[in-house]
């Protein structure tokens, strides 16, 4: 009986599992040297911790199910509300602020198709208990570290930045009521996935008035934060948010990542829960979905049932990210997926005995050993030495009986020479 | 609104994480030194995969759901299945034999007890396409060698050893019936965690003849390899299983593993596609539950509908291994969270956009640094370096601004030295 993968699935074969680790290595390393610690979450949660503060998306997009106990569950499609809900069971003794991250597998019931998948990796960083918009610069940064770390420059990759609290406040003082904001926002998230016209015809849906629309779809098209304070008329909380990012932007200037950096007003993001400072990271030429993205959530902690704490983060998926480093040629092809220290070949299958005991003897000397189940042949044993990527093979021949020696073949200069067995093992690291 | 996590689930705090990484990258380290490559498949797969060999134990035990398009899914509760999926769908292509080991996280709805939780980590490790028995050896002697390498002896845990074919062989020469060896081997496969009036009861409502019964709890309690042909009249197919054991553990002898190792024909294991050589590791004291434990699947791979190839592997979750190396004092209760090359710390709130250049350079240069967003006191910046475990400490005080120069603190000694700022940054690894 022939069973198919589930579609929307991937299957990590050795080279394809070899990328995966070298970009997830490089999450975990960039987040820890920039002062970030590790957590994770259980795979599923209580459904309901999904339903409340994520948005309609992402609940459409929820695989749940009941346990025995009836419990309604889902398999996690983000992990900011594991996140949230952990943070405030320990509030009081967790020291702050906190800097986190994970690398959480998630899962969503989206239909598959380029960069989409229904089983996706995803970095998150956050820092929780900070409000100063310093926070909001660092985990930029730290994105940005990351995609500068593997060879990406601001030729390839923007980050476009703008801010929610102004947003609101300046869709507020047009007259959009408080209960419009939220699904605006799904709406706006959505303006660069949808025709002009489709887009429009939305907007008329949630926006009876035909002046606001067009005031809403000018905003949208406000590309620096000096045309706020030009073209619109600011109350004293837009004007703090105008403020804010324009200290955001100073701060990532004095970090040296402002090259990828822009205000784009029309970065609003789909999640329900942001609150301030909102992101998103790109492809410069425009030609993919967003590599990831992030903000500010001030309130989703007090939302869980927790104390007022500002937050800000973000969150970047492997699946785009994978397909504009093959794009961009910084993604090997072939990673190597394995690399021995020794390959452990031998002439006559009269010496196999002797072999498992060396072999066995290297390995618990904490190096990469392997053979052939197969022998007899020495250079086919050669020639799967240097598929394995062996740095060395040792031989094991007729010298052994006769010298107790024996022969280690350099595979990268193919020089051997002879070495008397007890000296050989002695000169292995332990 | 507070929502529990849920039952039989693990949070990992960032202490909690720093363990799970530590016997998560054992075990990675010791697969890659015993030759094998790294695969993963999705966390969940088609409902039936899991249905069609693995036994009633693990069909009870299914998160199961459906998706949008009606498809019975399941999250994976082992990933043998996912195994003989993946290399049936590359027969042709994938080199022999297969090294794979993998390190899924897993889903049973059991009702969680010590060492047991809902959702865990499983180290698994299979040789495809290898009949001899040394593909046996070589798997029982890479657990081992994982085991050996955290500190655990032969005073500490035991391999139990068995063969399916052998007792098979026994079992039907003594007249029971091909078909009521599956549900046989379920039951012996719980002898040891149910009292022994339970299990006889158990036995009973399988094996109505009496003198049969009584057989076969003779059976259970030979020890050694030698008593088996001593005890019972063997068929060739049973001898041919006793010479195979025998072989094995010749070559665990020569492996240096042999003082681990014991036969032990109560060992039958719970999955139902077994077919040769079982065995299971247990601590020494018998009390915990199995470690781990593992055997050949020669038919696995065919009933998947792919050719007949032989295999042989183990799985050894996280959870009865972490309660062991709790106890025998080899698990760390505190491995750092995190470990800095630098703390910036400074002397003045206006130092901080200097303190802000600095640490982006540093950390583009790979280096792992963090300061406190609190600032102001330096000795309390000190501290937190200190329970960052930051190698050194560079503080920006006036003398930056005087003489350009940083101060540099090494926080194993406390010694503090003066060093011009480009001569500090022209030191720094690239």
């Amino acid at each position: 009986m022939k069973i198919p993968p589930v579609k929307g699935t991937r299957d990590f074969y050795p080279s394809d599992m070899a990328i995966r680790n070298w970009i997830i290595d490089g999450w975990k390393k960039v987040s820890i040297r920039n002062g970030f610690e590790e957590y994770d979450g259980p795979i599923f949660e209580y459904l309901k911790i999904f339903q409340i503060k994520s948005g309609d998306e992402i609940v459409e997009q929820l695989f749940s199910f009941k346990d025995r106990g009836g419990r309604e569950l889902a398999i996690r499609p983000e992990i900011t509300p594991t996140l949230a809900r952990m943070v405030n069971q320990r509030i009081s003794s967790l020291p702050k602020p906190i800097k986190w991250f994970s690398v959480p597998r998630l899962c969503r019931a989206e239909r598959p198709q380029k960069g989409r998948f229904r089983e996706f990796f995803q970095w998150n960083v956050d820092i929780i208990g900070v409000e100063d918009v310093l926070a909001d610069a660092e985990v930029i940064f730290c994105a940005l570290d990351y995609l500068q770390q593997v060879g990406l420059t601001p030729n390839d990759i923007v980050c476009k930045i703008s801010s929610r609290k102004m947003l609101a406040a300046v869709l507020l003082s047009m007259g959009i009521s408080q209960n419009q904001l939220e699904p605006l926002y799904a709406l706006l998230d959505k303006r660069n996935r949808v025709p002009p016209d489709t887009f429009e015809q939305m907007l008329a849906q949630q926006i009876a008035d035909k002046n606001k629309r067009k005031r809403i779809l000018e905003l949208m098209n406000i590309k620096s934060i000096q045309q706020i304070s030009d073209l619109l008329q600011l109350n004293e909380e837009a004007k703090q948010s105008v403020d804010e990012l324009s200290r955001l932007f100073e701060l990532l200037e004095v970090m040296g990542v402002a090259d990828f950096c822009i205000f784009d007003m029309s970065i609003v993001r789909g999640l329900a829960y942001y609150t301030g400072i909102v992101f998103e990271l790109y492809d410069r030429a425009g030609k993919f979905r967003a590599i990831g993205g992030g903000g500010r959530f001030d309130d989703l902690l007090q939302q869980f049932g927790g104390p007022a704490l500002p937050a800000t983060g973000f969150g970047i998926g492997d699946c785009v990210l994978t397909i504009l480093l093959k794009e961009k040629g910084l993604l090997q092809s072939q990673l190597p997926t394995c690399q021995l220290d020794y390959f452990v070949a031998f002439t006559d299958k009269q010496f196999l005995q002797k072999a498992i005991e060396i072999i066995a003897k290297l390995r618990r000397k904490g190096l990469a050993v392997n053979f052939s189940y197969k022998s007899a042949n020495l250079s086919k044993q050669l020639k799967q030495a240097s598929a394995q990527n062996a740095r060395k093979c040792v031989i094991i021949g007729q010298e052994l009986y006769r010298n107790n020696e024996l022969i280690i073949k350099d595979m990268a200069t193919g020089q051997q020479e002879l070495i008397e067995f007890d000296r050989f093992f002695a000169a292995q690291s332990n």
